[in-house]
């Protein structure tokens, strides 16, 4: 029997019986931590040990070894705030994945010194998206922290990842459009070759809201984007692929 | 009465009853030129000077010009063939715009040679897109230098239009999906920060096969994915907006 802490609840992730803690009154994860993990998947191959960075209550490796039914390879998630490794921790026992995935607590800044250099096949990120200042700034610290580049910056992310990839081991991103110039200049500084984008649209006809992006250490340039990715058919109906991610 | 050269027509550009000749045994402008005018049209703002290069038949320019009445300022077309520049000259001619498009036979590569630093509000450019030696190399030489990069290259057009234009000034560019990551790095380099972005797709669930950009010199870092771009709602059958584009 998992202990749960205050105000902690346990949500079904609709995968092979799988479930997390979350706290509602910290931060839930959303629907970019779900298309993040999809697109993951598609692209991952052969990956045997992946990194997920700002790696929050670890919804991305666990639903990742979810989906595969525990057959791709092993996960470590790093993550900062010493309650959502404790949280995901439990997630990943309650699930029998703790031979899996592991939580480690500690600074994407500082990744090197928990992290050998060019040991992971892939790296997962979900990062915080906001300029520190810009948009809307939640009113608690767990949700600014996992929103706003607060504690790392997008180039942080970039470089950690660089440093602990093999070469031609695979970064996976989700972050938001309005940064995508941002995102290249930092994959280009770091040698990280971006080679595949989805643009996630919310309906067929709006701007897109989100932005999946996979690089290659070391790649050549050449890269693909693929079909949109429509999130609603209309107001409250999600597309049927969306439907699909969501089990 | 426009004289017209051996293997020349005269096509309807179906705007305001503007027309363009083409010789078919050379090179036909397609739908990237007409999504290009359309795309720098809405982001043009009040540009009063703007420079087409790699020009070709000139069909950038004309549309743009018969779209605004005559009202959106004046239009350089820089061309390296100078059947092209001919063939575009007359079919200014043909529609009354002689005194508001003009046609310069030169090499993007030598542009400050044509056109003085700093001078444009706007660049569009349909560039040859295929790297050296990649894709099907056409049976014809104007096809050939048309698509493929052989008489200049993405970052010699990314360079004559962060010379031409005036701090601010934009530039419009319809590419491939495949170039992104070298588009982003080459307007890196020069100083022409994308702003707004729209994807291309051939249908609904298919790859992006066109990519429109605008780039402003000097400009800041954020950017827009505009709502996605879609050809056919089903084989042979255009979407609404790509019908209004093509009046």
């Amino acid at each position: 029997m998992t202990e749960l802490r205050y105000g902690e609840r346990i949500d079904d992730l609709q995968r092979n019986g799988c479930r997390i803690i979350q706290n509602p009154a910290l931060f839930c994860f959303g629907m970019d931590a779900v298309l993040l993990a999809s697109f993951a998947e598609q692209g991952k191959g052969t990956a045997r040990r992946t990194l997920d960075l700002c790696s929050g209550n670890g919804v991305v490796p666990i639903l990742m070894d979810a989906r595969s039914n525990g057959e791709s390879g092993t996960y470590t998630g790093l993550e900062i705030n010493p309650v959502n490794v404790d949280m995901a921790s439990r997630s990943a026992q309650l699930n029998g994945q703790q031979e899996r995935i592991h939580f480690i607590e500690g600074d994407v800044r500082e990744c090197s010194s928990f992290i050998a250099a060019a040991s992971c096949d892939a790296v997962t990120v979900n990062p915080p998206y906001m300029i520190g200042g810009h948009g809307i700034v939640s009113d608690d610290s767990a949700r600014m922290i996992a929103r706003h580049e607060i504690l790392c910056t997008l180039d942080d992310v970039i470089g950690a990842s660089a440093r602990v990839l093999k070469p031609f081991g695979r970064l996976f991103m989700v972050h938001r459009p309005f940064r995508l110039a941002d995102i290249f200049r930092s994959l280009n500084e770091h040698a990280l070759e971006p080679k595949r984008m989805r643009m996630v649209y919310p309906f067929a006809d709006k701007e897109a809201n989100m932005v999946l992006i996979e690089a290659v250490r070391g790649g050549k340039s050449r890269m693909a984007v693929e079909a949109p990715l429509v999130i609603y058919q209309r107001d409250g109906v999600y597309t049927d692929e969306v439907r699909r991610l969501y089990g």
